[in-house]
């Protein structure tokens, strides 16, 4: 069993930070970055499909993180009403009927996709084409009035989920037209110990963002690794 | 005017390496490689549209490298029929109509393209479409034979024209269906001081890999740098 982590505060915390949903939160990078940001002191509410398994996740956090762990488990509606923040970490062919439901609640917040619109066959992994470009587009068709910003696409779960790897070594390029929103989700990329949040060009760049996860995977298998993106001089 | 940098012999080199030629090498991107190559004593024929112009650059880099700096200037149609691994290194919009030219004299070899398919408005970069999903996959398809593999999208072309610059700080996704061409290509970019050649996934996996240039062109412009792109834990 992994001895429980302590969780940290944010060290420039001075009160409470927005409170974060995570949709999707059951899944391996929802759940990954959950444990991340709890760990860093945000209040977290996990969010899946079926609430018994968010809470059962939330409740496995908190075991690894210790009790001062801000993480509970919910519905994706009610995790998406009740934060300030969303991540949306669903796989892409679930995202277009969840959205819908979603939209009401997510009118005016920060929305942040690290969707991966990918397909597998014989040959690996492909990148799925999206009418509206990319998943992070199609999320702010389907979200009138929210941030919509594009992130978080490239990292391992692997790595983000083994809470004694104690930095994840790896930038974050972030994607949007609203360069607030682009900030708030640098500054959750800076939060965690070893990633960096950079600005990555504007929300129809984020096409090539998502499918490059397809060639990350390519690299995973041919050298056996949990590959990331560091971009280098900047 | 910066003075000579000697060139050096490839470290494992038992005899002459492949003849290199280089596509559209008055351009700053296949400038700044036939420079490096050259300086890691490979044999370059500099190829342009304009002959005269190739001649001129060729010279330059003599100049710059020391007079064993074995390249010279040359028709793009003679240095791609006189080389044995040639990169294209044209613009988009130009390579259609080139490579149809060039088809006869690359059936058989390696062909790389560094092609990267953008287009500018006043939001800035973003990924033009094109038909057969990439610039490495439309050259496939116009080149019968030839063995392409997609490679070198992402290197700033000032440090790589800058020889004071002793290292340029990046890897090289490298894409392709021929594991014979793809292993040449990641040679040529271990050949360089910094670089590193990775394989990134089949040809088709080629769009993203181009189109995430613009997201570098867009780094660049926010942090005032000229990025590159290095893979962790590879």
């Amino acid at each position: 069993m992994t001895p429980p982590v302590a969780a940290v505060s944010r060290p420039s915390a001075t009160g409470p930070g927005p409170i974060l949903g995570v949709v999707g939160g059951t899944g391996p990078q929802g759940r990954g970055l959950a444990a991340r940001w709890t760990q860093a002191g945000y209040r977290v509410l996990l969010g899946s499909r079926d609430p018994a398994r968010a809470v059962a996740a939330a409740d496995e956090l908190v075991q690894s993180l210790g009790q001062d762990a801000a993480v509970t488990g919910h519905s994706n509606v009610d995790a998406a009403a009740a934060s300030e923040i969303v991540l949306i970490a669903v796989p892409y062919a679930g995202q277009r009927e969840l959205l819908a439901q979603l939209a009401p609640h997510l009118a005016g917040k920060v929305v942040i996709s690290c969707v991966n619109p990918l397909g597998f066959d014989k040959q690996g992994p492909y990148a799925l084409a999206v009418p509206e470009g990319s998943a992070a587009q199609q999320a702010a068709a389907l979200l009138p009035g929210a941030r919509v910003v594009a992130a978080f696409h490239h990292l391992s779960a692997v790595r983000l989920e083994d809470l004694t790897t104690a930095e994840v070594d790896s930038d974050v390029l972030v994607l949007g037209d609203d360069a607030d929103a682009v900030d708030q989700a640098m500054a959750l990329a800076d939060a965690v110990p070893g990633l960096r949040g950079l600005y990555a060009g504007t929300l129809r760049m984020a096409t090539q963002v998502e499918a490059l996860t397809g060639n990350l995977i390519a690299i995973n298998k041919r050298y056996k690794t949990h590959a990331g993106i560091r971009v280098t001089d900047a």
